[in-house]
């Protein structure tokens, strides 16, 4: 992080914007105007555009005492993409609203852009406005996501049907993991500020926190593959909260197999060590940014032999419920956990 | 406003959101997808898209003591399609995302959400989706509007040209003044808690700050006129500053006549009891969402006999500087205060 201070004051509100968007590039040939006028324009000629919007809270959805800022710019811009790419859309463009208090310096928030910069630069996405407020305490964090998609090609929670395969992609459960190792060293920094955390071993689970990724290559892959799912959505509340939402919104029921949910190794081993149930982590924590979607069995064998994609499990009639078949062979009621658990 | 208290924890985070969204009706043959999924869908073929995002925190721009939170509601929503109107185009869609703190009873936002389906059907527009989470205090509410124009036909800050007549809608500075007056009643209110306040004659100040309307109308009838804005956007800081943009963002300079600035007649008679300057109000204070455009002079005859706009000075070469003639025939610099008064 920057060392220097300047107080944001002395820029004022129009100079703060030009200066957090003095090295905003454009990379959409569909951006017509960009920053600094009321509204941003967008061509969307032939194609459907999406909208999608988060709002992220300091103490809420992050902490700053272990949240690099630049991080967090990166994190903000991914939870938002995410949301399209759920809908099997590309996202194309993105605005950025913040309240902050004065207690950050301009160097803190160039921190924060540099993320959101080069979640664009990685994405190829643009930023293309926002608002900038001063708030009396914290910081406030608005992104609204706008993509693209082929008229009609989106897909919505609704369209799972009996007997198609449930896909996720990645792995799940170590950005939930990532953030109670971040939580604990928090508590023993504060017991014992002279203590200095080890976090060299549990890179993987601590960078699913931080820094996670939206898996616009899944909407690619399954673009190339010709694949289109039945449901699709991103798992941010945990796999059991999105099946929740699949079958409700489709009115089916679902069966899935706990040996067949995807852990990282090292996933594995921090739940270990923290005696935590590495199924339980992944079927109610949060941030994952990966995808769930249906497909119907015909496309098994497309995605049988990718490593990006597990099948875990198989749609049912909804008064089957909603249920895990465990690696013991018993059959349990999946619980939807997401809200509780206050992510 | 509602009496009873259901605790927002009563219905979990998508229960809210499905409480909170039961009664949205879409207005707009192009809204595909409305609230529930990933993102909202909008068709948008042969027009171009316009994007546009507000964020609003409680404490920095508005007071609950003495604003309603349906009046919030629909205030939220004004101020982000205002920006739409200020790039002489339609507005279609919003979003909004809300953080609030368990402060705040299920009616509470009712009421908000109240204000916002007001707001949709004054203005013919569909609330397609958003987020809500927590917050650890207060309350935040950020709006994004969606809008549409046809081709390149959306007006920038930047295409005044020299010669040009400057046009305001309505009138002016009776927001910032029904906001000092609802500030006064306040202080009165927290020193004498018997005392009621008689605001029956401040009507109209008091309704320009607490629920402004945007000129969509505006945007209509200059089509209707065929008349095209050579420069365009919405007052929200004070004509000062937002002259300062378009000057800037034209490379021009200004005149404006300070007898032609438009007041309502309540504002004056305000002004005069709080010993404000009309003037200073119009030129610094904010939340008008008036519009601000200038016009070929070749125009002049179609706007002159409109009440809703008035001709306020002309656009002059930028080494000419941002002047204002006085009612005494003096000239001023012109200054931009939108900032500094911390609105």
């Amino acid at each position: 992080m920057n060392e220097e201070r300047t107080e944001i004051g002395s820029l004022g509100e129009f100079g703060l914007i030009e200066h957090l968007t003095r090295n905003n590039e454009t990379r959409q040939a569909s951006t017509i105007l960009s920053v600094g006028d009321d509204a941003a324009v967008i061509d969307q000629f032939g194609k459907q555009t999406l909208i999608s919007t988060e709002l992220l809270v300091e103490g809420v959805h992050f902490d700053l005492m272990y949240t690099p800022l630049k991080h967090l710019g990166y994190k903000s811009v991914v939870a938002a993409i995410s949301d399209i790419c759920g809908m099997n859309a590309t996202p194309t463009h993105i605005t950025v609203s913040i309240a902050i208090s004065n207690r950050f310096s301009i160097e803190a928030l160039d921190d924060l852009y540099n993320g959101i910069y080069a979640a664009c630069e990685v994405y190829n996405i643009d930023l293309i406005g926002g608002d900038t407020t001063s708030a009396g305490k914290g910081l406030i964090i608005s992104v609204t996501a706008v993509g693209e998609v082929t008229p009609d090609k989106f897909i919505t929670r609704s369209g799972a049907q009996k007997g198609d395969l449930i896909c996720v992609t990645g792995d799940l459960g170590a950005a939930y993991l990532g953030l109670q190792l971040l939580e604990r060293e928090k508590k023993i920094f504060l017991e014992h500020p002279g203590v200095q955390p080890d976090l060299d071993n549990r890179k993987y689970v601590i960078g699913r926190t931080l820094r996670p990724e939206a898996r616009v290559d899944i909407v690619e892959w399954l673009a190339t593959q010709e694949i289109t799912p039945t449901a699709m959505m991103d798992i941010t509340d945990g796999l059991s909260s999105e099946l929740f939402h699949i079958c409700k919104q489709s009115n089916v029921g679902c069966v899935i197999y706990e040996d067949k949910i995807p852990f990282h190794d090292e996933m594995r081993e921090v739940a270990y060590k923290f005696e935590i149930d590495p199924t339980a982590c992944a079927l109610s924590g949060g941030d994952d940014y990966e995808l769930l979607f249906t497909v119907n069995q015909e496309e098994y064998d497309k995605i049988r032999f990718t490593e990006k994609i597990s099948v875990v499990g198989y749609i049912t009639e909804a008064g089957e419920g909603k249920k895990m078949i465990t690696r013991k062979g018993n059959t349990h009621d999946l619980v939807a956990q997401g809200w509780q658990q206050d992510k």
